[in-house]
């Protein structure tokens, strides 16, 4: 990693080529998301997205579990710092910050341009279960178990709703909820939340075939891509041509599509394939 | 039940502590929905959100059917009302009236603070498909079939088609719209249209168990949540994240959240846990 | 067909009563689409919905192959024609004008009032696979293999992106742009990117099964319905009740409306379902 960035105290990272992994480390706690763990995972997110090194960010938990949610100790503090009545529940509440920064902390992943991957094992709780919907591509251990306790506890899923809905859809997302749901790793697979599912001996093998895939793709072509799959969420089809046609002239005069196509002819890997040191 | 809620006379009403039992009860039309039934359906749904007590509305048909759909009398009726050139399909034609009623019924239903489940068996057609799709958590009987027939019979699934896309996505939608579908319990179950399918003798126990699971949360925070999910259905995350916060804040320093939290550390089931008589 | 329509070269067309059949033909590159080829495709759906005769379309490829995307060699001339330097991705743009054209065809199939359906077999890849999302109905034979290969070329799905939102959602549409995925049928069916999937033997079988079906169903009921789904897929459900109304009203005063509560009360098949030579 490039040398500014401050090294994290609840993270382990490591780069390997374009690939950053980002192991979410306090498995005492089973990765409680406290408020440091919040602010060095989007610290690692934006310190990848300038670095010009890193094309893919992966997320994992420490000890065998991905993250239980929110570190219910901060909450506690926020609640009980002084506040006063007319700012309670509004932006000047504690509570409410507290809360905001996790949901800046999922827009943030759920928007880069950079190509997500989370490995889910045991426990996806909460707070948790929201960043997993935020990534790009989940990958499962058979032995995962998602819960969305916080109606059970009388809070709010309120920062992962919109993820939830990203991923799952309105209907399911509400039925989740409204059921303090816990689903396996099955479950999750037939709703869409995750991808794939496979047994803990093969998650290394599987991990890798799914990063050389993501590998094969141009960097840029991936984030222009997910730009315009984001802005085009709640617009009708066409209503996007122009901008579309206009992303896509863009990318197809740029370098990456003289390369990708060259190689398509000459029946060679890309550049950024083989940059990689992938088949 | 509290008292000043009419008799209704097409619909059997129980009251099983937090959770109302509401018995379409037009066995011989297999439910088939008149205006009054419409009309009763809404009334109870309004008495349930005000009465203090209630947490759940359970919706199920009498006589082994769901719901017919739309009763096709009071359409022949509303068809010969006498109507003035000018006022053919505006707000005025009696038939757009008599159809507008029972998109305020879907919606209310849809839209509602309260739990809402539905308990499907034999037909559910039409209206009753759209009333089906407006529940947080649909529990199928594997004797169920889905009909959509309107397009078959040259008029359109008008009402119901906000909420088969809630349900089940634009193209599901679109596709049954346009092949007046037929789908049985299984396929209903594939397409996320049911939540879960069991037999007849089952019912009862898979009934309770949904219910057990919802009763474990807090009222005040499923209705915040349903709030929440809907009105983020159609806006991009990053402009949810303030009024999410607030929504958590709000929640977090209420009664639910703090006997919650403590039932969490005391290991001992919350209060409206207890109080529902659930484990 | 009626007498304006010029013939085709690049499309093989067959009128059976209803039921226009529109096969992709240029078997040697896999039905790529060529700029000729799209023009026709959208010329023959223009006809179609004026023809007063077509009730459904059927897309086809020739040759095993439904469509390979985009023909290469028109984006290659249409990024050597000469453009000035504050033209390059704008719509003045070649590149940006050939790419919207496959924009506006994936569009007027998406959002016709005729019933559509695509018959997949073998390969369906890149603006093929959004035009596959296009459909109403999609059949698909067991040896298909869908493929996004855009990011991996270093060029963007631009157009086909709001498609593969519409048929699969925003969640799986980003996955599989982002790893430039490769499909089977049957992981294309749990996806609901396909409705059906056959053996190449059963497909005459299945294509008529979904057709008769279609044809059941009265085509301005098809129409009325397919336009409010559109206009529903971005609105609360409440907005649109009166919108639904009017559109029911109009449909219930029609004559498809008399003919098919007719038909039914009198246990017959309606007049449109009897025309079209279907049971």
């Amino acid at each position: 990693m490039a040398t500014e960035l401050p090294t994290p105290t609840q993270l382990l990272v490591r780069q390997e080529g374009p690939v950053l992994h980002v192991l979410l480390n306090r498995p005492a706690v089973r990765n409680a998301m406290s408020l440091t763990l919040l602010h060095e995972l989007q610290q690692v997110l934006h310190h990848a997205e300038a670095d010009g090194q890193t094309r893919v960010v992966v997320l994992r938990g420490a000890g065998g579990h991905f993250c239980a949610g929110a570190d219910l100790k901060d909450m506690a503090q926020a609640r009980s710092s002084p506040v006063a009545p007319d700012q309670l529940a509004t932006m000047d509440d504690p509570v409410a910050q507290t809360n905001a920064q996790f949901g800046h902390l999922c827009a943030a992943y759920a928007r880069t341009g950079l190509a997500t991957v989370a490995v889910l094992e045991g426990t996806v709780m909460g707070g948790g279960f929201g960043l997993a919907c935020s990534v790009d591509v989940a990958l499962a251990c058979d032995d995962v178990v998602f819960r969305l306790p916080e109606t059970s506890l009388g809070v709010l899923p309120a920062q992962i709703a919109p993820f939830l809905m990203e991923r799952l859809g309105y209907a399911q997302a509400k039925r989740l909820a409204v059921t303090a749901a816990r689903l396996d790793a099955q479950q999750a697979l037939a709703l869409g939340l995750v991808h794939e599912v496979c047994t803990a001996d093969a998650l290394p093998q599987r991990l890798q075939a799914q990063l050389t895939q993501i590998l094969q793709c141009a960097p840029q072509a991936i984030a222009a891509t997910k730009a315009l799959l984001a802005a085009g969420r709640f617009a009708p089809p066409a209503s996007l041509i122009d901008a579309a046609a206009q992303a896509f002239a863009r990318a197809a005069r740029g370098p990456e599509a003289q390369e990708g196509l060259r190689a398509f002819a000459e029946k060679r890997p890309a550049a950024w394939t083989a940059a990689a040191g992938t088949p």
